[in-house]
């Protein structure tokens, strides 16, 4: 087989790239190794920025998510019982985000793939990255069994955090950050109305507490938990009792309890991998950098990602200059780094940490006393959370 | 000897203390364990934030001040061998601070002391304080060689992190809140004008610096060094080449040399003791909390802390309402706390910890980067440098 572009991946970022560079005449496969289903129903990320939804919309994919997506204005910070709204348009000149799963943004790329773009091949596991320093580098594969070999201009690997693309990278010209966080996320799904129609961020001195929603009958609720613990460990109970602990106000607030309907455990990690970029190689979300799930930008920064592709590439062809592709990497860790920077801030904002000080408890409060207090500190947190600009 | 206010300590907070008493008609004493001469020289800081300058005005110690303060729109930030200039006045509706040494303040605070107020008794050592918690607290103090006793109906302890006023809170009452950290400051003062006319505060990998002034014509420089670290293990000559590595820019900038007069280390530490009263016991300034140098915040904290007492204290002699007393160490907390989180902040913003990750290295340059392509993160840096309200 051969195409221009080799996708490996048939994730959000996969997907959308196969999608752009189609509106650009630029051909591509996308290799998924998974089946549709799978793809199509994994529990992932929630929130998009400003910028996605309107990339998304741009691509033609935004029918579905206009008439199904709630778009949010702000989300609520709670601490010491007290709970504050952060007003995002009116902080940030009318920026918003919108609430829409991964699930199904994936669901509606699929769709349109399937029936406009390019090869989408399920099924197909991509086993390695070939050449990525030569004209010509080759995704070798294994379908029904069988091996077979892509051969491309350019690879793009969407293939997350455990994929192959990024082993291609000559180890001496890698350099790793990482960092590791003693605790983890404890999500369930609950067949119950949202308790509030904005997401609530409430920090307390049991732990982290995050109540967001993926439609108006679905509840996606999260315990901060310690390292570790496994779901079958807390009864739904405990859950419920939990939850309505951390997100305890002054005021008659209450939590409404439902069915859950699925219960799992997500550890937390900060990873950037640098260079993205090796000779025709590109590396883009998970491949190549990890975020905590409390800033809500992993699945954004993707996007980030393979929309900076997408330019370079179209560049390239209209102009015969590949600058923008030599200056991918950079490009998009400079976005990259900001989304690190915000997602460690609102994780050591927001979680208990169990080695944590006396003193390290009051700065946390201090610095959301901050941001309920000073018009600046709540602007650049509100600009954070809608999005940075892509590169 | 009997008074209204005994207060202990005559740095600024106390002379301050004494001369807004004397301005609501309210008589006290000072006791200073030191000489005036001592007093008059022991170099401290030398940044008054928008509002300490306000208030000194107000208090007539402001002629010397504006005659050869001088006052400051901003400060640089220098990372990657670049810079980047913080506005203050633009970005904070007007506001700035003023360079004038902490030795002047009291100089001037001192001959008005003198001239118009009540007793200020040097080479006055208070050793304890008793009946904090009675309608009559008393000071002993010892005077030359003599033990005797001043009788209050108040007493303020502005005598410092070593100060005995502290010491007379029931340790069952009282929480300690505390961090250090593993660098100090290695200060000099040199005759050389100011080799840029504002601060320069530098991040660099091998450790951060600063660049501040005295006058026109003497500079105050200051190098991170680890702790432990004595004065004299550095040379001029090395002292001087290390700070032209940690100022490097990519431009044509340089340092100027000049004789080094003083050399000095300071080491580094956050501290707060909650309740800031006991009674009639109120304590200011580094008798209640520290902040690490590098927010400038020391003295403008104790400012504001006798600030809230006078006004306090003027409240309840005008209404008969002690509310303004009773409320004292919250109101003066908040404000410490917040002065707490911004000097942590800047402090790890820019020094180099020997236990740094890679990663969070990156942060710091990610957080630097930040502040200087967001409006609202400079603002929020400058709001907080150039003085939160006064409580």
């Amino acid at each position: 087989m051969r195409t221009t572009v080799g996708i490996i991946g048939a994730g959000p970022a996969g997907l959308l790239l196969a999608r752009l560079l189609l509106g650009a005449g630029i051909d591509s496969v996308v290799l998924e190794s998974r089946d549709r289903a799978y793809v199509e129903h994994r529990q992932r990320a929630g929130i998009l920025e400003q910028g996605t939804v309107d990339v998304l919309r741009a691509a033609g994919a935004g029918e579905r998510l206009d008439r199904e997506g709630l778009p949010h204005d702000g989300i609520e910070l709670r601490f010491d019982r007290k709970r504050h709204r952060v007003d995002f348009p009116a902080l940030t000149g009318g920026r918003s985000v919108m609430v829409y799963a991964q699930t199904e943004v994936c669901k509606d790329l699929i769709a349109l793939q399937l029936k406009e773009g390019g090869p989408l091949l399920f099924e197909a596991e991509a086993l390695a990255v070939e050449g990525a320093d030569t004209e010509r580098p080759r995704v070798r594969f294994r379908r029904d069994g069988v091996e077979d070999v892509l051969e491309c201009d350019y690879v793009v690997g969407c293939d997350g955090f455990w994929g192959v693309a990024r082993k291609a990278i000559p180890e001496e010209l890698v350099r790793v950050f990482e960092r590791t966080y003693p605790f983890g996320w404890l999500g369930v799904l609950a067949d119950v109305a949202p308790s509030h129609d904005e997401l609530v961020y409430a920090r307390h001195d049991r732990g982290f507490a995050l109540l967001s929603m993926r439609s108006p009958s679905v509840s996606r609720l999260y315990l901060q938990v310690p390292e570790g613990t496994e779901a079958e460990e807390w009864s739904d109970d405990e859950i419920w009792a939990e939850l309505e602990r951390r997100f305890e106000t002054a005021d008659d607030w209450r939590l409404e309890r439902g069915p859950i309907t699925q219960k799992t455990v997500t550890p937390m990690r900060s990873y950037v991998h640098e260079p993205m970029r090796h000779g025709r190689l590109f590396l883009a979300g998970d491949a190549a950098h990890i975020v905590p799930p409390t800033g809500a930008k992993g699945l954004n920064l993707a996007i980030g990602d393979v929309v900076t592709f997408a330019r370079a590439l179209t560049h390239e062809r209209r102009t015969g200059s590949a600058g923008l592709l030599d200056a991918y990497s950079e490009t998009c860790l400079r976005r990259v780094w900001q989304a690190e920077r915000f997602s460690y801030d609102m994780t050591t904002l927001l979680h208990r940490a169990p080695e944590a000080t006396p003193f390290e408890d009051r700065l946390q409060l201090a610095r959301l006393e901050r941001i309920a207090a000073s018009r600046a500190a709540e602007t650049d947190l509100a600009e954070a959370y809608t999005g940075f600009p892509f590169g």
